[in-house]
């Protein structure tokens, strides 16, 4: 007998390269001027990203010598993410830089077990999203050390290779690494073939441009029929803030695209069970494709209890903390459609364990995106998982929203509504330096001219999530 | 009509003091080097605080000017934490100082729904517990300023103030407003009656101190019998780490201490369900009172499974990260005992939200504590809700452990197995000047004297999370 890990491809000891330096920015992007992700919890975003540039001796000053990777927030408490991705440094710097699969699972390891900083979650929060963009940089060298796009570089491990890298504590009671790898070992004998229809297809998106909750009517429909003209067959509202304008706009959007194109909307955890079940109830007749986020992503039970109660189909997933939470939701029957966010969970490692858990229970992964790269990030799995895991792609979609890729060296290409495969090596995270250094706050220019005006977003008094609309205190008769 | 909020005592506008100063300390003690707190999960705690001082201008240089708060973390990513807690200084310098019920339910509001900081969580890990950190310590001014003890100066609200406190959003499935007034009103007329009851007799504790993995067996015994000849009705044994070991430990304590003194036993998350379902089955002949943290703090699902598949009651709490999670527990009967943590969640208000739930289900409520001053703090929560909210003290006991208290203005006092009732005003979160400075991490001289030595504990290379005990990895035979 002999553990797995000994089949693992290892280079030879004396040119291992070592990481040199973990480097993180406070980058933020003033999208609250525009409205652009506007919803009815998240009324001002900064779009942010607390970056993490992982520097290694594999070659001076190219490209293949760095990983790249990040957190997404949207403002206030990025400085907070970098401050957590900084506690890491130990973990990393000083040791050899990841390069296989085996490496690849004991930086995930350590990052998410050290007992010391795990109390600060456990596996949730901060300290988990900053494990996060610490293993997804390290994904992002050991692709680009490979030359190969992450997706690829995934799809071309062996299936033992792909289940040493998920860590099984907590799953046994839904998954176990023997179900795993029967799951990965189905999924081989095509892969070849639908990588090459992956590259000539491209994998279908939706957009979610036209929908956010700030946008005017006359905006959200000229969005949705170009959506419609570009070749998108689903798009997304934002709902959940006056129930009579969400009937309104459901209304304009289906009379604007036709009775064929899916329109998604989302709530992003407006909800308690009631009014969630109320509120879909009074939009099914505009036939929404799924109700997102409709309650707190904490909420197994509530989500169950929302799908059952009323007839449009659940999805959750960019808020869910861990693998853990994912498994409640499959076991509980809670969703319909699992939805990954890349820079939520630790990394690359715990979206291939959700992707497993996802494929065990036979629904579909529709990854979230949007925000500051992730879009960038998450196209990679989901393509990994219809090469490698799942082996289809019907019934799923990659979310699209059309900003801030100009400030990506990889970034997406979307065409006739699908993302086209990516050909560059790594994980697509990288940002020109440019706009890091422009962005970077709040010493970068773009933040020093906008400080330096009174009420400016991140340090102007926070704007709270709106209060539930039903009243949520008794009243007294005053006798 | 009037809403309840019109009815809160409001000082004259003319004395209101303001907040001037959030002031944020890293402090931590070198627990590892007695490996007290070692447990399955944590091998080498450095029991530590983020902990913050909220300076008004009520009354220059006065005690009750501050407010103290803290978060309890074991080391590494404590300076993580009291970057959160910097982050919400927008929200409360400058602001008047929270005083009445009323103020305490804004600020609470105010700071777990900013929706920038939200999107860290939401609700959950490093930014959850830092609100907490200020919420606690707005209370321990608020009952400072009225000159009485926190469990005091909360037993003596009003039900409709008490209920104005909770925030109900993801609730209403399982707790109303209606319902928790009910609750509170149907506890009102017997709070006189039991506030003198627990100024005479104290609140039940059970003691942890004999129970730490790391501890010899000549150690645990002899501890074990001190806490039985100090009045102790209950101890608590840590497993998890080898069966063989506990079964071993367990039949010592059970000799040690006779059939009559409840034994609790802690895994601190070790197992996943089946492992906790043979482990307890095989610890069950020695009577074990409850097994707490048997698996991940998020498996709601997991610990239905444990109680319904082995005979010993299940605990947990002490790592829920919400509500709503305690929610879930009750709702899937998954817990026989809620264990609320002072430090988790954010602040009296959630964890009055907590006492409330488990007071609809009809569940005991047995407060986790040890650390650093979690004994000091949640003292105050538990005789609250033993006069004010579950109207019992049937069944529930506050963890006791003894260390650290040395470091507090205000020690919690044990006397024949229980906590005596604090009697100076505030929230006894207050730690001594001299300690703070001695133990401020990396410059207090505690420190300084420690990283001048080589291999010390923060700085060192992390011990990582045991692996679960059983194999993990497929294996295969060397054909």
């Amino acid at each position: 007998m002999f553990t797995l890990a000994h089949r693992f491809r290892e280079p030879p000891l004396s040119k291992r390269p070592s990481v040199t330096e973990l480097e993180v920015h406070d980058i933020r992007f003033p999208t609250s001027e525009q409205l652009d992700g506007s919803d009815a919890m998240n009324p001002d975003p900064d779009y942010s990203a607390a970056y993490v540039v992982l520097r290694t001796d594999a070659g001076e000053g190219a490209a293949a010598a760095e990983g790249h990777g990040f957190v997404f927030t949207i403002g206030r408490g990025n400085d907070v993410t970098a401050a957590a991705i900084r506690s890491l440094r130990l973990h990393v710097v000083g040791r050899p830089a990841p390069l296989t699969a085996a490496d690849l699972a004991a930086l995930h390891r350590e990052l998410t077990h050290d007992s010391q900083l795990r109390w600060l979650g456990p596996e949730k929060g901060v300290m988990h999203m900053a494990a996060g963009a610490v293993v997804n940089a390290a994904w992002d060298f050991a692709a680009r050390q490979a030359g190969k796009p992450l997706w690829q570089f995934l799809a071309e491990m062996s299936p033992e290779e792909l289940v040493e890298l998920v860590d099984f504590r907590y799953l046994s009671d839904a998954l176990t690494p023997e179900e795993a790898l029967a799951i990965l070992r189905a999924a081989e004998p095509g892969r070849a073939e639908r990588a090459a229809r992956l590259r000539e297809r491209g994998y279908p998106a939706y957009t979610t441009s036209p929908g956010w909750l700030g946008y005017s009517d006359e905006k959200m429909i000229k969005l949705a029929q170009e959506a419609v003209a570009d070749g998108f067959g689903q798009i997304k509202l934002k709902v959940g803030a006056e129930l009579d304008e969400d009937l309104r706009r459901m209304r304009l959007a289906r009379e604007a695209v036709g009775p064929d194109v899916r329109i998604a909307v989302d709530a992003n955890q407006r909800w308690d069970v009631a009014e969630a079940v109320r509120w879909m109830s009074a939009l099914a007749p505009y036939d929404p494709h799924w109700i997102e986020e409709p309650t707190s992503p904490d909420d197994i039970l509530a989500h169950a209890a929302i799908r059952a109660g009323q007839p449009v189909k659940v999805a959750t997933g960019e808020h869910v903390a861990n693998r853990v939470v994912f498994k409640q939701l499959l076991q509980a029957e809670a969703v319909d459609f699992v939805q990954i966010d890349a820079a939520r969970v630790a990394g690359v490692n715990e979206n291939l364990t959700i992707l497993l858990l996802a494929a065990k229970y036979g629904l579909p992964v529709c990854p979230h995106a949007g925000g500051v790269g992730l879009c960038e990030l998450v196209q990679h799995l989901a393509m990994f998982d219809y090469v490698a895991v799942s082996g289809s792609w019907e019934d799923r979609v990659i979310e699209y929203v059309d900003h801030l890729h100009e400030h990506f060296a990889d970034p997406v290409v979307v065409e006739s509504g699908r993302y086209r495969a990516p050909t560059a090596p790594g994980f697509s995270a990288r940002m020109y330096p440019e706009s890091i250094a422009a962005y970077r706050y709040p010493d970068g220019p773009e933040w020093r001219t906008r400080l330096a005006r009174p009420g400016t977003a991140p340090s102007a008094p926070a704007q709270p999530v709106p209060a539930p609309s039903a009243p949520a205190q008794p009243q007294e008769d005053h006798q």
